[in-house]
């Protein structure tokens, strides 16, 4: 099968081996996937992964109960009998694999194998180039399953790219008062577009006045910034995940006692149906479409360029 | 009058002037003074501050209200009208001072000038050497004012130190499953002859199993200790002010979702109801006694020593 392939640099490979599937998995026919900053992190080193790159995808069940029918798949592959899965945070297995990130090869190929019980069936009134958004869709309900948030919070979230502008659209729906801060004139337009307050980020006022700052910059700059955003006793939302070690003045989390909150992967159910609901509106978010073969151009275009999401067009040259 | 001046280097100055009150403040005759780890920060720079240091004391009140009764002194002097005195977070007022720490003077002095609102009667059956600890019991009170506490929760109290012993006894007061975790053999004895279960740094497994990990370590290196010790989706409260920066890997955060919480200063009224029933025990604390005229000496001797508290005798010899 066609794979792209993270190892020594990111190689297109034509004649790569079939996936096999374990037990509880079922091999999944990918129809589109999704490039994610995360993909561009491991290409930089990030988690040390080698395999097939790719986590965000929608396609063709070819096994189990779901077989024919077109699914989405949650990205941690649990083990659901260690502490963590017992606790009820199968996403903090520790046992886990993770498709496309740690130990599992990834949906950037023509057939990945999943486990079983992570497939979430596709809405037949949701097209393959919506669905495909679920997984990061899921990430940004994660801040609200993670802490708690009224509508009169006022909430910056730092950072317009692909997840901040899903981070913004689910938080607009749970407070009045979000406001993105970017870099790119083009991207805040549309989340404006959307009904979303936004600001450049050199002509925003550091005044320290937010209750909620939700860093998805994707790089180091996010941090300090956030701590230049966000009011005494607020809390800082941390979803950017950058390789390597960061340096950065500690003392302001105790005096402003800060909180900081870790957030990582989220409910698959809740965002297929806002997607479904269109209360998540992904239609302005696809900036290009590469086919597979294509796949080291498109990662090198997303990496480069201040785009949204560019998508992989896995089934159209099968 | 006597006091301990910070400038370029702490100084004994016998002759500095009297404080002057403000008219929302009232003069207190500073009894007993205690040398807590902030002050051996402010002397390395931290926070820029000059002039008296000292913020835990107990004394006597010379004017207002509780004028001839002993005393202790919350040490956020708030304005109580600006956004976060409004929102009922007076210790993170925008226009505060802090005694000894910011813009005020402290308590290493014959007299201190104290807010009226931020003083508290000391119980008659609290010696002074008993009540001069209500500061940093306050302080540990303050973790479970800001995080909920269940008695199934394992904690991990990462320093042996001043503040670590009273956060470890007010936490084993809620959880039983309470560890203390700190270089120190005879720190770590007193711990245990308190009924609390204690380990040596390099002795304890880095096993990731902590719900709740205290960072009182009040050195750099207890954050990335804390990272070693607590569970995914587990809390770390960050008590440690370090001045300058420190260098981190920030991903753990994100991938296991840890919550950092900072953690400040803390209810006095629960402070001085635990000391008062002895809940709280500070019997075995007090490491050495000096006069305020030896001041000097007594910070050199907190500085190089593992000492726990260091007390300043302001009475005795005026």
């Amino acid at each position: 099968m066609r794979a792209l392939v993270l190892d020594d640099g990111v190689q297109f490979d034509g004649d790569r081996e079939e996936p096999v599937c374990r037990e509880t998995e079922v091999l999944v026919r990918v129809s589109v996937a999704g490039i994610c900053e995360t993909d561009l992190q491991l290409m930089k080193g990030y988690m040390g992964f080698q395999g097939i790159l790719g986590h965000e995808f929608v396609g063709v069940a070819e096994s189990g109960p779901l077989r024919g029918r077109r699914v989405v798949g949650e990205i941690n592959c649990s083990c659901w009998s260690c502490e963590m899965c017992e606790r009820g945070f199968p996403t903090h297995c520790l046992r886990r694999s993770v498709l496309g990130i740690l130990g599992h090869d990834g949906a950037f190929a023509d057939w990945i194998a999943v486990p079983q019980r992570n497939l979430h069936e596709v809405p037949d009134s949701l097209p393959d180039d919506v669905a495909v958004f679920t997984e990061p869709v899921a990430a940004a309900f994660q801040i609200p399953a993670q802490i708690p948030i009224s509508r009169h919070d006022r909430i910056v979230v730092l950072g317009d790219g692909r997840l901040g502008n899903l981070c913004a659209q689910v938080l607009a729906g749970l407070s009045d008062h979000v406001l993105v801060v970017g870099k790119h004139a083009e991207k805040l337009a549309l989340l404006r577009s959307l009904g979303i307050d936004t600001a450049l980020l050199g002509e925003v006022e550091r005044d320290r006045r937010a209750d909620i700052v939700v860093d998805v910059t994707g790089s180091e700059t996010g941090l300090p910034a956030a701590l230049e955003l966000v009011r005494p006793r607020g809390t800082i939302v941390q979803k950017t995940t950058v390789a390597g070690t960061q340096t950065l003045a500690w003392a302001p989390f105790v005096i402003d006692e800060i909180s900081l909150v870790g957030s990582r992967c989220g409910p698959f159910d809740q965002a297929l149906a806002a997607l479904e609901s269109r209360r998540i509106d992904v239609s302005g978010m696809v900036s290009d479409r590469f086919d597979l073969s294509r796949g080291v151009e498109a990662l090198e275009y997303a990496r480069t360029r201040p785009v949204l999401k560019v998508l992989l067009d896995v089934k159209s040259h099968r």
